[in-house]
């Protein structure tokens, strides 16, 4: 099967058009048309090759909506029609003690990557959802609720799901505090989802001009990080902090501002902790800092019904297909509030 | 109140004798004819100001054993005849939300410690348990269990429950799996502690030298942190790892052996985790790096009941108090089999 798509051909050049070979449907496998794919901060660092193993050609893409056009014989759960959902994977060894447990995200053997990745049946590459249509093993596909905005619900693929796993790892609800360090597509959802599960949400910035956004989309309270007296009067405030953002930065300013027992989680950022955490501020308090990588298929699919449920969706600015690269320039200036999300209708005009 | 003690007069100069003053009892307090006291290598950090905040004269020890001499008229829970001891802390504001769960080492105003402090109350520093008697607030006085070496149960006051209590916080027993990274006062007490908990137990050293005594505190298995081979065998297997290494040293290699959900806990390294920990390590696999400071004074107890149920000590040299410059100059180099312990009829003789 061949399908029109938008791909990387090398780390320093622009997405091109580009006709990429998906496998012809297994048994097992769903058929989707996209409709909408989110803009990643993580499919402009791979198909730049920042962390270092990319392959090309690359189709970026894995926050994927669209509508099932065929099923295999041994699909039960979706039927033609259906408006479903792809994230960030495609497949796992389904046997190991992570995938047992419903965290196919920390699949033993790998899971396999909706892009970049290699299927681990037939060996070739994965292409993402900058592409007209998809072909996936059905686990790996959920249910998008009816009534969300589709181009919306494209960032909960892998924004909306990456904050949710951890609020839901930490039992995050009413009588907690949250904060979130961080306000792009991740930490705007960060807002979003600790609000609707109960919690006093705090957003820690920067920059004094994203308080108003951040109240609308959920916080309590916006603590500026650069203030010191701020941050002093913040002091065991947070039983979890979520950082989303996406390159090194200092994590000691933020642990006093944690409770006892209290932890910081990262979602965003893949790296050394430079500079260094001082175990000095962990130990008083018995704090943590902590990871988590997007989540289970099971949380994903809770995740969109909780969605569905409180009408939460990202707040987004669709794009073409043909103004990706335009698109990836402004990601790096943060310019976007908050999710860009390709209308793949543009490439079948 | 004038006791015999031993004490650093400034950061560069041996413990010499000392005659400290103490305060006379208050009638919440019972006074304590100590009989041992642990060798802990914070007394000799603090001895030696490496931390910055040293006040002279200054009586260390805080793993004390004694012999309860006297109690004022508002002690019930001790009577005079009683073998008691005495940890890091001797008191706290009591009324913080550390403090109300029974948690005074992470009391919120900070905790007095036993020696390098300050009483809360009447402003005088603090003297420790190089010395001959000692006058401490009754809640912050532990029972030590009939039976016990008294000698050998000193350390249980700072050793014991430093490793103690992150066993028990992170829910430790039959079917986890435990590491203790590096076998000194606190990496002995932990081997003993999570073996008598029911774990299965492994002691990462770069000693393998150190396999035969590991084996007989109660390692099932012992890996050689040096060897990669061993430890790319040792992947995912760890729930906790309990790091009692009381210098900068790198976390890296660790963390794959934690399971999903593990944690690191340290215990033994006050400052900059140098080099930096890889939020990679801990994002694949959503795994924590944290941090836990001595225990309560409830789970103190707790351990202590525990370990004369299961007979557990730490092994230990005992010296004299005329021995304690020797001493840390043999701590400086390792060359203890596993704590010193002061006789403190020396002091008397």
């Amino acid at each position: 099967m061949h399908v029109s798509a938008y791909a990387a051909q090398s780390a320093t050049t622009p997405l091109v058009p580009f006709t990429a070979a998906r496998r012809e449907p297994r048994p097992d496998d769903v058929t989707i048309d996209i409709a909408y794919c989110g803009v990643c901060h993580s499919d402009l660092h791979q198909a730049r090759n920042d962390w270092g193993n990319s392959k090309f050609p690359m189709v970026p893409g894995h926050e994927i909506i669209g509508r099932v056009t065929a099923v295999g014989t041994a699909v039960t759960r979706f039927a033609v029609g259906d408006q479903v959902g792809v994230g960030c994977m495609v497949d796992s060894c389904q046997q190991c003690a992570s995938c047992s447990r419903g965290l196919e995200q920390y699949c033993e053997k790998g899971s396999t990557l909706t892009y970049n990745g290699v299927d681990r049946r037939d060996g070739l590459p994965t292409f993402g959802g900058y592409s007209e249509r998809i072909v996936v093993n059905d686990k790996f596909v959920v249910k998008i609720p009816d009534g969300l905005d589709l181009a919306g619900a494209a960032p909960l693929l892998c924004a909306g799901i990456t904050t949710w796993s951890p609020l839901r790892q930490w039992n995050i609800g009413h009588g907690n505090k949250v904060a979130v360090v961080g306000l792009g597509g991740l930490g705007h959802m960060a807002l979003k989802l600790a609000r609707a599960l109960g919690a006093e949400v705090t957003l820690f910035t920067r920059s004094p001009d994203k308080e108003a956004d951040a109240r609308a989309l959920g916080a309590h309270h916006v603590v500026l990080s650069t203030d010191s007296a701020q941050m002093k009067a913040s002091a065991r405030q947070f039983d979890l902090i979520i950082d989303t953002v996406p390159y090194a930065h200092d994590l000691n300013p933020y642990l006093p501002t944690l409770a006892l027992d209290g932890t910081i989680v990262l979602v965003g950022y893949l790296g050394p902790l430079n500079p260094p955490v001082n175990s000095m501020l962990l130990i008083g308090g018995r704090k943590s800092v902590a990871g988590s990588a997007i989540g289970g298929i099971a949380e994903t699919q809770e995740m969109l019904d909780f969605c569905g449920e409180h009408g939460i969706t990202s707040d987004i600015e669709v794009i073409r297909m043909q103004d990706i690269n335009a698109a990836y320039e402004r990601m790096l200036k943060s310019d976007v509030k908050y999710r860009f999300v390709i209308d793949l209708a543009s490439l079948r005009a």
